[in-house]
């Protein structure tokens, strides 16, 4: 229709000027490049085949196996975690004690990253006082002298306050000011305290959403009813979409002992794989559970190994003084690491793709070129028909060119 | 420049070697196809028209609609949170009571996700004793017989001392150790404890940065000045831009109601997206917020449905005997969730879409030569003209050849 | 193989019809432009030189300065912390006391995210009960009569009792009901009370993922000891691998100020970059610190200055009344931000990269073309000799050719 407009246009105005046709000849002239056909099976062949190879390429590699032709979005994920489990410990300076979830989930809101206490150093009873410090090299002292008042050591334990107190019948050490009884931390149980723990299972809640692609989903998979979410456990051969975990499991299956874990901590990776293939014709969401250690193992830089950390319970004695109980808490922190990448048919990336493999096909001809030109027996035949070499006195040749179109 | 020095060494060199000039002329002779010109309107309309198309794809789709031509950056994010609020609760079984922030936001630093607590099950002065289990056909008994000490059933609620003992007058279960008073978790309240939550607000406070692109955002816009946030409150038409919200706002945009979900709890996400576009002509980048309830609400297969956790204050009596008070908490987890996106020009993204826009544009002579020596009715006369086979004798016409190239 | 199957499997029945030879030249025909050579240096400069500006942009920057052929992943990554030191304070409402990780540390779990608790405004002893409000003009009162009971201000501390008490001896205000006493946040003292804490150690763990590629990695490099670790302090410039910071060496790079900082709080990022090059021939993979201060310092819509929150310890009286020790709490938040994006060679990248320069690189013969035509002086002889004018009675017109043009 535009073209029309203009030829209609131009020719209204053609006879006054000449310019506008030639507009029209610049703009809709036709230029095509003159080709020789070389009847070659051979050459034909390797042309052919080059093409084949290309072509595979882009839909073998590129779309089958990569899915280049894919947009793509990144996870963004919730996770609320349950544990279940009850334990009793039964250790010679603690009576029988039970022990549920408000006592040994860490924080308790049940997080994507949870902490099962497993190991417990308690201090109760600690209070603002004085006290010996434990002993060490620097810290053992024969008389007061050896004890500076005010002295605030970073590696003891608080201030001095100048005196030199027994620590016990034979050992004698300066008095600091701090939370006192201090904190022993050589008492470390060497069998986790809380191992009946690896029995204890964990309820892992997770909902996600592809915001370019407004694709939202769940990890308790839509065919699952809640009579079979009452009774089953995660096992990979066997339930591998029950969201319910058993303790054990996760440890091992990252390779690990629970009970050699439980002794001084660690850091355990859930890691919850979400890529997804969001084409109509693929259609597969479902999550992928793996599980890995975090923490460092390496015995060589091992620094502070395991994983604990302390806190205090605090109360007020009957006369208003202020009591804390100091725990060192040793136990496994279980991260769940929620990733993935969706994927789902997107123009741009496909025409992207498909453009590259055109320029490789546009590459074809110039190879087959090379091929005909110096590999095959009649080269000299197929160069002179093909090139022509510029001939420099165009007055004359002109009927020589026409000579030559006339031959053919 | 160094086109001029090679040919001026060539020429050096030029007497004792011919070698030099092949070079020459291998490297800088000029190869161009020979075409034939066409001057028919209706084929190089369709030739324009084809190029136009994918012009105007490449302009209009690629680069307007789903700007290609831009690099991209993932955002990275900080948020605090902080709600305002007091409720009184005045039920049966406890005294009128006065809740504020350190009562009922757990936990209690302000962190991108917090917990209003709503509703709960209060269990006071639970100690390590012994008392009777709740009844279910599992744990009653007629006699200690039915008791086996130390039996540990997972879905009781501690270890059996052997003993039957009444649990109210009419039943008598099984004795446990646990901690004593047992929960009753069917007292939860009808109606939420602190149905006043939804009037509470909460602010949030939310820096970003792009760390590709150096730029760092906060959600508390620079034209909005401190009188305008001391009494502004979100609402999607009037106020966009205060990060001020009020929790029942927010629950009913995520399309449920405040007083149903503060029952049995459930989680709900903040979502704010800071998709950018960078590009000076654009520099749009404001925070968008949206609100999405994140919990399974399917009937189904909800296992577990709200979201409830317990925690425990830990106490002691003035004997010195560890007592607690059992919290079962039932309230609204909200999770602020930062996403986005942040693209800006890049070279190598424009290239590459540049790239492949010209790969088709390269396809189209293709098509108009199909469409030429095809759908024409010329074609015969196009073909004769562009296409010359291969003529096979070679003998002929190699002489008048061999003086084409005598005349270079 | 193929192409030798197709002509056993012609030749067999080419007998019978002459369609499959035709289907075997449409197929194997080889067709090749016809070309012009141009022996012209200028020309050939030209082309050339365009030729290597592109393959120039394609090794150098898309290769080399971009990377562009790299496929890329997100970084995953889990963080532990864990900070060291003790304090004393000796305020004058406050006898002497000892601060230990238990006391300043919340959460005390050693999250990616941990606060540390520097100033602090206390209210010990609360109990829920009556008490004055705190004056202001909406509170103060003359007599009862101007204390509505049951009324509830947002922004007051309680609901009012309908009586006006003495809050001091000259100011009356209403009576509330609430935890009581009320707080007085005016008190915060103007020097923090931890100033001390700006000698504390952070030890930060951080191990990440790159599921993509299979890799991972430590900020504890391989080649660290545990004998440089237990002495080892970062320093940007003498020890930038120790993963153990002093606090004010963070606050200080941030280009804050930590004792300023310490009065009202604040929120400061530790970012750890882990871009990696996982080329075999690059390998570097290390973490690189930055720290930013990430809270609104605008002094113009500065709301809520600082970072503080509201915590509180429960005690039980004797009596077994509830009580409460208020806190409101400031300190400098700790974010550990990990990002991250990891690039590894990559067939589609490379090869989509490729097929763009490609692209280009075709149309540099365009280019020249243009060249040729417009700019050099034998344009008509380059013109006469590339481009034939289609001849329309092609027996009767070829001897005319020459004429069309002349008349051009």
């Amino acid at each position: 229709m535009i073209a029309h407009f203009i030829i209609v246009h131009c020719a209204a105005m053609s006879k006054s000027t000449g310019s506008c046709q030639g507009f029209l000849h610049y703009v809709f002239d036709y230029e095509t490049p003159k080709t020789l056909v070389i009847p070659s099976i051979r050459v034909g062949f390797v042309f052919r085949f080059i093409q084949f190879l290309v072509a595979l390429y882009v839909v073998g590699y590129v779309c089958v196996v990569q899915k280049a032709y894919q947009e793509t979005d990144s996870v963004i994920s919730t996770v609320t975690t349950k544990v279940k489990g009850f334990a009793f410990t039964n250790i010679s300076d603690m009576e029988l004690r039970f022990w549920d979830v408000a006592d040994y989930i860490i924080p308790p809101q049940g997080d994507k990253t949870f902490f099962m206490l497993t190991n417990l150093v308690m201090t109760p009873g600690q209070t603002q006082s004085r006290c010996a410090e434990l002993p060490n090299p620097s810290t053992t002292c024969a008389d007061d002298c050896d004890c500076i008042e005010g002295y605030n050591d970073p590696r003891g334990n608080g201030i001095r306050t100048g005196l030199c107190e027994n620590y016990s019948s034979t050992v004698k050490t300066c008095e600091v000011l701090s939370w006192c009884p201090l904190e022993l931390d050589t008492k470390l149980p060497k069998r986790a305290l809380l191992a009946a723990a690896e029995n204890f299972t964990v309820l892992i809640k997770n909902s996600i959403t592809y915001p370019k692609f407004n694709i939202h989903k769940k990890n308790i998979l839509p065919h699952i009813n809640s009579s079979y979410l009452n009774t089953c456990e995660f096992s990979r051969k066997t339930d591998p979409d029950c969201p319910i975990f058993r303790l054990r499991y996760i440890v091992s299956e990252a390779g690990e002992d629970f009970q050699d874990m439980a002794v001084k901590g660690g850091v355990l990776g859930i890691l919850i794989d979400w890529s997804c293939d969001l084409d109509w014709w693929a259609g597969k969401c479902h999550p992928k559970y793996t599980f890995r250690r975090l923490d460092n193992t390496h015995p060589f830089n091992n620094v502070a190994p395991g994983y604990n950390f302390r806190f205090a319970k605090y109360y007020k004695t009957p006369k208003g003084e202020e009591q804390r109980t100091l725990f060192k808490a040793y136990g496994i922190r279980f991260d769940v690491i929620v990733f993935g990448t969706a994927g789902k048919f997107g123009i741009v990336p496909t025409i992207v793709n498909v453009g590259a493999a055109l320029s490789f096909l546009s590459l074809v001809p110039m190879v087959a070129d090379w091929f005909i030109l110096t590999c095959m027996k009649k080269r000299d035949l197929y160069s002179r028909q093909k090139v022509t070499y510029l001939v420099e006195e165009p007055e004359k040749e002109s009927t020589s060119m026409s000579t030559t179109y006339g031959t053919q």
